[in-house]
C-alpha cells in the first residue's frame, strides 16, 4: 500500500523507476556491452549472442537480488553473478564474457540514464497536457478581471487570462529545461556527476512553478475568496468528519511536492563531492533521491493538471472582490493621473490620505476624492469617475497573453538547439 | 547599508555577533586560558597578568586581522600573531606563552560558545516578550469566536483566543529548547559538532513556529478576510506606487527567515561529517552559517512580537466571516447530532447532500436541512436550530487556553533540569 | 526488490513503519477513541466494545485502502470508512460511533507517535550495541599511538582509545537526545510540528555523528593508510570486476544516510510553516520524510556497528604511520619546551625553519634541530631526544578516556529529568 | 573584518554586489525607465534627462537608505523616495514623473538582473582561468602513472592527465551552464522565479564539482600518500601551533563553499512558492541568498584557481603508491587475461583467492599467481608478467584527454545556441 507515498503514485502514470525496469535497465546495459565488444573483436560473437539473450528481466529473481545487494553494496555484483549463471547454464564458454571488463558503476549509471529518458519523456508529455489547459483558460479569461494581490493584499485589477498566461510560460520553459537534459558524455564520469544532479535541479525548478500555481489556485479556493472552485468528486476531497468539505487534495499534494524537492536537490549537490574515482557515500545518496524527485515532480504535474482541468472560474465572484475595498484598488490609477496632469504637492501623499479618510469612514475612494478640492482641481469629475474602471489594466494584457500562445504555438516539439 | 540583510537587522538588538564581539570573545578565550595555565604552574603568573591585560578587542585592528585570516585560513592565526606583538612590547618573556599549547581551533570555538550564550539568551527575552504580548491576547480573546480552517477553507468554528494560546504553547517550547543548549563538554569536542548543529536546530525548529504564526497572521490580513489589521505605520509598509497600500512587512520578513533557515539547519547537519581532528570545509562551513542562523531567529521574533503587538483584532469581521457560507461550518455538529440519535442511514451522506444542495440553490443549511424530512424524523426543529451556535464550540476552549496560561505561569523563569 | 533502499533495510530489523503497522496504529487510536468516550459517556459502551474489537490490521485490505488514499487525500478517510462497514456487517448502531467527532488528522498523527516511539527505542537499542562496542575499544586502545591528523595532514601523535571515546562520547549524547523526544501534548497540535520536527532533528543529528564516525574510519582503512580493516566478509564488499577489492560497504552506506539526512531534516523544518488549523502541503510533506529519516538513522547505525564489530586495529601500522613525517609530528613538542626554556627569539619560527630543512633534506627533524646551535643553547641533546616520545602525548587520554566511560557507566538507562 | 567570511572575499575580485552597486543598478533601472518613458510619450523628455542625471549612486547616503529599506520592507522605496527629492531639488515638475508606474519589485529585480550579469561574466572568467591551468596539467600529466582509487582503496592504475581531463571536462560544462542563463523574459515575472532559481542552480552545480576537485587534491596531499605539494607560502596554510604544518587552506575554502551551496539552492527552490502577483516572504528570502550564492561559487573558483596553479606533482610518489599492494592492483587485469583465455573455472574466484593469499602472506601477487599450477595452464610466465605493467591502462587515456582538450579549444568563447 505504501506508507510511502499515498499521494503522489507516478508509478501508475510511469514505470521507469519499478523494480523491473531498474533490472531490466542495467541488462539492457549488460547486452549491448556483450554486442558492442563483440563488434570491436573483445569477446566472441557467439558468447554475445548468448548473453543478449539471456538480458531480460523475467529471467531473474528481482527479490534475490535486492538481499544480496545489500550486503554486497550495489545490485550490479549479484545480477552479473546471476546473469553470469543463466549464461553458464547453456553455454559455460559465453559466461566468461559477461559484464567483461565493466565495473558496477559503468552498469547502475547507464541503467539510470536509460530510466531517466523515458521518465523525463512522460513528464514532458504530462507538462505539455498542463501546457494546453492552460493555454485554453488563458484565452478564455483574455479579459476577464481580477484583483491582481501583492502581500496577500488587493493591489490593482489585473486580467485573469495573464495570471494564466504567467503559469504557462513558466510551464513551458520548464519543458526546455527538461528536454536538455542528459547528453552524451565524452569520457568517463563516474564521479562527476554534474548532469544527474542537472536533472534534479531541473525537477526541482519545475516543481518549484508547479508549487506557485497550486498555492495561486488554493488562495482563489478560500472560502471568502471563491473564484475557483473545484467541483465536488466521488471520493475525492471529502473530510472524515466535515460533511460540507470540499478540500483540494490536488492543491495539497503539489505543495507537498513542491516541499519536498529543494531537501532532495541540494541532496544531489552535496553528493556532487564524491571521491577520486569512486564515491564513498555520495554516489550511494543517489540511488533513492533521483527517483523520488522523478516521482514527486511527476505525480505534482499530474494533479495539478487533473485540478486545473476541473476548475470552475467564477467571473462574477472576481469582480465582486473588487468592489470589497470600495475602490482602494484604483488609488494608483488616480495617484498616476495627478502626477501627469502636475500640480502642487504630492500627488502619491494626496491619495494615500483619502485612501486613510476612506477606510476610516467607510465611504467609497471615489467619492473622497471628489469632495477634495485639490484633487478637483486638477481632475475634472468625468476624468476622476473613469479612472474607476477595471478594463483600463486589461490594456497591455492581450497582448502578453498573445505573446506567450505565439512562443508556445511557434515552439512545437522541437527541442532547443545547443545541448542535445 | 547592507546588500545583507535589510529586513533582519538583528544586529541591532544584539552585538554578540558583530565583529569586535568576536574578537574579544576569542581574546577571552586566551586571557582566561593564559590565567588557568599559570594557575596550574604551566606558565609564569607574571606572563598570565601581562597577557590577560591585553586581550582587550580595542587593542587591535580587527581588518588588518581580518585580510591576514583570509590568508591564513582562520582568524586565530594572525589574532595570536598580533596579540604575541602586542605583548611583547612590554614584555617579550611573556610573548612566549600566549596562546601556549592551544590551537586556533580552541580559540575560535571557545570563542563562538562566548558569543552564543548572550545571543540565545537574548533570543530568550524576545520570545519572552512575544509570550507575553500572546499570552494577552489569548487571554482577552477566549470566547471570540473565529472560523477554524482547513485546507485554506473554512471547517467549524473556533476560539481566536485557543488558536492564539497554540501559537503560546509552542513559543513556551521553543523557549525551553534553546535553555537547554551548552552544556559543559567533558572531553575535546572539534571534531564532534553535535552540540553546535543542535543550537542550530533549536533555532531552526523555533523560526519555523514563528513563521507558522506569521503565515496565520497573514492570511487573517488578507483584504477578503480582514479578521485582523495592522495600524498604518509611518514608513511601514507604505507601496511605492499604490497609496492605498498596507503591506505586511513584519509577516514577510518573518516569512523569508523561516524559508531560509532550513536550509542552513541543513548545512549545519551536513557539515558534522568533520574528519579526524580537525575537519576539512565543515568546520569553516560553519562559521557564518550559525551567526545568519541567530540574526534568522533574533530578527523573526522581534519582527514578529512588533507585528502581533500592534494587531487590531475585528471581533466583528470574525463572526461576520462564519456567515459566508450559509451555515455549512456546522454541518459537522448537525451531523454528530444525527449520529447520537440514530436511526436509518448514513448520517454524512444525508448531511453532505443537504450541504450540496444548500450550495446548489444558494440557500442556508439550516433551511435545507429543517424540511428535510429524514432530519426533521431525528432532529426536532428546535434542537436543529441550536446546532447553529458557535458558541457550542467553545466548550473545551476555555479550560485550554487555562491550561496554557498555567503552564507558563508555573514555569517561570526557571530552566528544566536535565541539560543544565 | 526496492530500487528503494538497498542499502538500509532498516525495515528488516524494525517493522514499526510496515504498511500493517501504519494501518494498525491508525486503528489503535480508533479503538482507544472509542473506549474513551464510552467511558466519558459520548458513545454507548457496547459500541465500543464493538469497535474495539474490529481494530486489527488483519481485517483490512492495505492494498484497496491506499488506492483510496489516493484520491482522497489521506489514509484515514478511507480507513474510517471501510472500519464503518466491517462494524456496521455485525453492528449497525456501532457503525455510528466509529470515528466519532475526530479528524483525519487526529488518527494519522497519533498513529505516527504510536509508531515513532517502538521505532526510536528500537533505534536507542542500536546505538547502546554501538555503544558497547566503541566502549571496549576505547579501553583496549587507551595506550595505542596514532597520529592526530588535522586538515587531512599528520599534526601531532594522540591516542587512538582517545579517539573512540570521542566518537562514543558524542554516540551517548544522541541517545539522551531521543529519549526525550515524544512528550505529552497539553492542547490540541495539528498545526504546531515542533515536535515532530524536533525528532527529525534528533535523527538528523545522530546521523551526522555516525557519518564523522563511518568517515574517520574510511580514512583509516585507506590503502596507503590501512591503520584498520575489515575482515573479507562472504559477499561482503566484493568489486564486480577487480578481485582484490575490499569495498567499505558499511562507511558507504553510513555516508550515504549522512548525506541525505540533512535535506530531509530541512524539510520538516520548512514543512512547519502549515496554515492555520490544518496544513496545506506542510502536513502532507511530512508523511514519508519522518518515515525516511527513521530507516536512515536506523540503518545507519546498524551499519555502523556492524562495521565497527567487525574492525581489526592494527597498532604496528599506527605506530608506523607515525614515522612517515620523520619527526615532524614532533615539532609542537619542541616549539614548546623552546618557548619554555625561554632565550632569544621565536621559538615557533625556529622550529618551523628546521621542519623545512629537514623536509628539503630528507632527513630527521631531531637531527636537523640537533645540529642547529640556538637549539643546543636552549635544549640539551637528551632533552631533546625525550620529546620525540609519542607516549607524552598520552599523558591526558587516559583520564579522558575514564571520564568517558565513567559517564557512560552512570548514566545506565535513566532518561534525563525535563522532559519525560 | 565580516565575521562573515573571512575565507571567501569574492567581493576583492568583484564588486557586483557590493553595497553601492546594489543603489547603482536600481538607478540604472530608474534612469532606463524614465529615458523609455519619455521615448514612448508617456512622460516629458525635459523630466527624463533630469532623472537620468541623477542616478548616481555616489549622490545618495547608502545608510541612511538602508535604514528606511528596514522599516518600508525593501530598498526600493527609500531609494525613490530619495531620489525624487533629488530631482525635486532642481525640477519640481519632473520629480513627479520619478518611478512613474513601476512597483519597487520592478527596481529590485532589474536591478538584480543588472548585478548578476557581470558577476557570471566574471565568474566564468575565473573558470576559464581554472580550465586553462587544467588543461596545462592534463596534457602534461597525460602518461603519468597514478593509482586510481575507489570506495578510498587502490584499485587499478590510470593516468593523472585523465582525472585532470575529468576536472576539466566538468569545468567547461559549467561555463556553459552559466553563459545561458538570464534570457529576456517576454511577459512580467514578478512571481515566477525559476531564472533566478536557476541561476542558482547553476551556481550550485559549479561549486559541486569545484568541491569535487578540492577533496581529490586534499586526498592527494594527505601525508601518506603525498601525491601532489603544495609550497609553503608566506602567511599561507600555517598552524597556530604545529610549525611543520601545511594546511591546504585553499581545500578547505572550496569544500566550506560546498557544503553551503546546497542548503543555499535548496533555500531558492523553496522561494519559488510565491504568492499571487508578489509573493510573502519567498522574494525577501532571496535577498541575501543568491548573493551568498555567488560570492560562494567565485570566492571557490578563485581559491581552487590559486590552489591548482601551484601544486607539485610528485610523479615518483605516484609510481611508488602504486607498489604498496604487492602487485593487488593488477589483478583485474589477470581477470580479464585469463576469461579471455578460458579454461576450467572461475577466473575471478582463482585470483581472488591468489589475492587473499598474497595479502595474508605479504608476497607479490605476481609471484603468487606464477606459483599457482591453475594460472601457469592458462597464462604463461613471460604472459603473466606483462600484465603487471601499469603502462598497460594508459591505452586509452591519451585519445580520452585529446577529446576534453579538443572540445575545448573548438568552443572557443562561443556561447551554445538555443538559450541566448
Amino acid at each position: 500500500m505504501g506508507t510511502r507515498g499515498p499521494l503522489f503514485r507516478w508509478d501508475e502514470v510511469d514505470e521507469s523507476f519499478s523494480d523491473r525496469a531498474r533490472l531490466q535497465a542495467m541488462l539492457d546495459f549488460e547486452g549491448a556491452l556483450a554486442r558492442a565488444e563483440a563488434a570491436a573483436g573483445v569477446i566472441p560473437p557467439s558468447a554475445a549472442r548468448v548473453i543478449s539473450g539471456r538480458c531480460s528481466a523475467e529471467l531473474f529473481d528481482a527479490g534475490a537480488i535486492a538481499d544480496a545487494a545489500a550486503r554486497a553494496g550495489n545490485l550490479a555484483i549479484p545480477l552479473v553473478r546471476e546473469l553470469s549463471a543463466l549464461v553458464a547454464r547453456d553455454d559455460p564458454e559465453a559466461a566468461r564474457f559477461v559484464h567483461y571488463g565493466a565495473t558496477s558503476q559503468d552498469a547502475i549509471d547507464t541503467g539510470l540514464v536509460l530510466q531517466l529518458r523515458p521518465a523525463l519523456q512522460r513528464i514532458d508529455e504530462e507538462l505539455e497536457r498542463l501546457g494546453d489547459v492552460l493555454a485554453d483558460m488563458a484565452g478564455t479569461h483574455r479579459s476577464t478581471v481580477v484583483a491582481g494581490r501583492t502581500w496577500l493584499q488587493q493591489a490593482v485589477p489585473t486580467s485573469f487570462g495573464l495570471k494564466v498566461a504567467g503559469w504557462l510560460d513558466a510551464v513551458d520553459r520548464h519543458r526546455q529545461r527538461l528536454v536538455e537534459q542528459l547528453a552524451q558524455p565524452t569520457i568517463p564520469w563516474h564521479t562527476h556527476r554534474d548532469r544527474l544532479a542537472e536533472v534534479a535541479t531541473a525537477l526541482g525548478l519545475c516543481t518549484g512553478t508547479l508549487g506557485k500555481i497550486a498555492r495561486d489556485i488554493s488562495l482563489h479556493l478560500q472560502t471568502e475568496v471563491a473564484e475557483v472552485s473545484e467541483p465536488a468528486g466521488e471520493g475525492r476531497g471529502g473530510s472524515s468528519t466535515m460533511p460540507h468539505k470540499r478540500n483540494p487534495v490536488g492543491a495539497a499534494t503539489v505543495l507537498a511536492a513542491a516541499t519536498r524537492v529543494s531537501g532532495l536537490v541540494g541532496t544531489m549537490l552535496s553528493a556532487m563531492v564524491q571521491e577520486q574515482e569512486r564515491g564513498l557515500g555520495g554516489w550511494q545518496a543517489e540511488w533513492e533521491v533521483l527517483p523520488e524527485l522523478v516521482g514527486l515532480a511527476g505525480g505534482a504535474v499530474r494533479h495539478l493538471t487533473q485540478m486545473v482541468a476541473g476548475l470552475d472560474v467564477d467571473v462574477e465572484k472576481m469582480r465582486a472582490n473588487l468592489e470589497v475595498t470600495h475602490g482602494l484598488v484604483f488609488a494608483e490609477a488616480v495617484q498616476l493621473a495627478l502626477r501627469q496632469k502636475g500640480g502642487a504637492g504630492d500627488a502619491h501623499g494626496l491619495v494615500e490620505r483619502s485612501c486613510e479618510r476612506a477606510r476610516a469612514e467607510g465611504r467609497h475612494l471615489r467619492e473622497v476624492l471628489a469632495a477634495d478640492p485639490e484633487v478637483g482641481k486638477r481632475l475634472p469629475a468625468a476624468e476622476l469617475a473613469s479612472l474607476f474602471d477595471p478594463q483600463l489594466y486589461l490594456r497591455a494584457a492581450a497582448e502578453l497573453i498573445d505573446r506567450v500562445l505565439a512562443a508556445r504555438a511557434g515552439r512545437g516539439a522541437t527541442p532547443r538547439a545547443g545541448r542535445g
